[in-house]
């Protein structure tokens, strides 16, 4: 099986799987200019907190490349030009504004010469995806230990290589997990309004050999009553500092269910989506997508002309319904505010 | 605005309205013998819980016309073919054989002579449809009590005229609750795999000017979390003797939802989908059906071939869960096994 490159760095260029062609065609676009990267994060052609992290960063490497500036205060200023270009595409994974603002560091840093600081940004930008795909090795290791042997899993959304740098978070998890015995099958929630249960985790899966059963969102429920499910694994796009944690709406529903059904409820995300200086969730801004995601599908209206919809990208799920936090530093348990900022080595506000 | 007739006996044929054609084209069918009535049953042309005893009635009815036996008890053995061939299509919903059990009895009890057994059986059908008209008026007036001024509703399917042979359960009442003031507006859940939320109830209720807002199943949750919603308020397939409900899938999860946010969580059923004889949820049947409705969308494949899926098309919600049972007779309270088997003007098994 070959490993799914969803971004690649071609210095100069970016090669970018397109995931909304996915699971029926592969198709790669060759991205040379950050307003492109920008416009793929924002129509989702890249997608997954931690990826659009290092899309975002790659973007900026790219601005920087381009950049005429001659000197380093005029590059500097051009650099943050871009940075807000993409960091307005997509508000609630924080690792954009993370992966942007550690380039801008590094451009800061560099020696005062707009060649240096412009090499620093690339570096940075290749440090980021590196990093991440480590960090993803270290998480699925610690989060597989917590499963159960031979259990079944609940997820949602897409979690896996198609959303990181790496392997995945709670499909990496899913993946050590069953490579280690300690999992017999995945259930994915199909992930409407975009389908990236259906139309990326089940195409993971299916490459990766995992038995897997696809469901309608609304079929967790009957799932986890029926006792089919021993952990419910998600990821995250924001956890602030109090353990809640924003992820693809439809996640709350799942978190309420497992814990009403006394099934552990477990979160994967990289330190990197770990926001110590969002208090709780409800500082955590959710991003409102067009009503025809909602009213169509693959370009086939479902609703009738003029139909009004509301469609929240995100939910927050409260700190008290997660049995524990999964980062490559290890798992997190409550108390959240503590073991939390335990991890990410600050402390917190 | 012209009233919506889902169904209706021309006296040796039914016109039905094809409801997977919905929103997009109002097809009419004209259906001639039992075995057409089976399979529009059987492919959701016509559903609903109230809707669908009502079809299987005039499937019967169809069958007695078309009988050539001469004396009674030949056509009595055909009519209870027939009937058996009406009950298999779906197993759920339990006014499907509270109607077919009707129309046997209505003919058994009818004069020695095939031909007034026959006409028998044709003016039950009859009567089951305007009976349940007018129950459902009663229903939502009773209904509409409940709902406090002025708040919104949280639905999921069809549950109006498209559902029943009147203006509804579920959205029946939300129907007189909007004409007396009482409502704001209606968000409805799409309802997957079949988007019955999406397709009929958005089209009925903007045919009846009520303000209202489509969302995904996932996203209730959400909705609940932000105080969006005054009261969740479903149909019923079947309600079981100690008030656990069968109902579309996703229902359940609504249901745990609203208690969490003390929001209250209304069934909306006549009395003839009340099932004195099942004594809990566990014992309803949950139809199952074709993987293929979860891999596509409206028609268009969403996950990778070969995706496996599991497609319940039901769940139970436990009676725990349930704030009050609106029927046509009033409205039961906790204890269910009382209250309804009140209303029912039966004793509990």
């Amino acid at each position: 099986m070959d490993e799914i490159r969803p971004i690649e760095w071609l210095d100069g260029s970016i090669r970018l799987l397109d995931q909304t062609r996915l699971p029926h065609e592969e198709v790669y676009l060759t991205l040379t200019d950050h307003h492109q990267v920008a416009a793929a994060i924002s129509e989702l052609q890249v997608r997954g907190a931690p990826l659009i992290g290092i899309a975002a960063a790659y973007g900026l490497a790219l601005a920087a490349q381009a950049s005429p500036a001659a000197d380093r205060e005029d590059f500097l200023s051009e650099l943050r030009a871009a940075a807000d270009i993409l960091e307005a595409t997509r508000p609630t994974a924080v690792n954009l504004s993370w992966a942007l603002r550690r380039l801008l560091s590094a451009a800061a840093a560099a020696p005062d010469i707009a060649d240096a600081a412009r090499q620093a940004v690339v570096t940075e930008a290749l440090r980021i995806h590196r990093e991440d795909a480590a960090a993803e090795e270290q998480l699925a290791r610690h989060g597989a230990q917590l499963l159960s042997t031979g259990g079944a899993a609940l997820t949602i959304c897409n979690t896996g290589a198609l959303a990181t740098g790496g392997g995945g978070t709670a499909l990496g998890v899913i993946r050590a997990a069953w490579e280690e015995g300690r999992l017999s099958r995945v259930y994915v929630c199909e992930t409407r309004p975009l389908l990236q249960g259906a139309r990326l985790t089940t195409w993971e899966l299916q490459r990766l050999g995992i038995p897997h059963t696809l469901i309608v969102d609304g079929a967790a429920g009957l799932l986890l009553q029926r006792g089919g499910v021993d952990c419910v694994i998600v990821g995250a796009d924001r956890i602030a500092a109090n353990g809640d944690v924003a992820n693809k709406v439809g996640t709350y529903a799942l978190a309420v269910l497992a814990r009403q059904h006394d099934v552990p409820f477990y979160v994967a995300a990289p330190t990197s989506s770990v926001d110590l200086a969002t208090a709780s969730g409800d500082e955590i801004p959710i991003e409102e997508r067009s009503a025809e995601e909602v009213t169509s599908f693959a370009g086939v209206p479902t609703a009738p002309e003029g139909t009004a919809a509301l469609n929240p990208a995100f939910d927050v799920t409260p700190h008290q319904y997660v049995t524990a936090i999964i980062t490559e530093r290890g798992v997190a348990r409550p108390t959240y505010s503590k073991s939390l900022s335990a991890l990410s080595g600050v402390a917190a506000r």
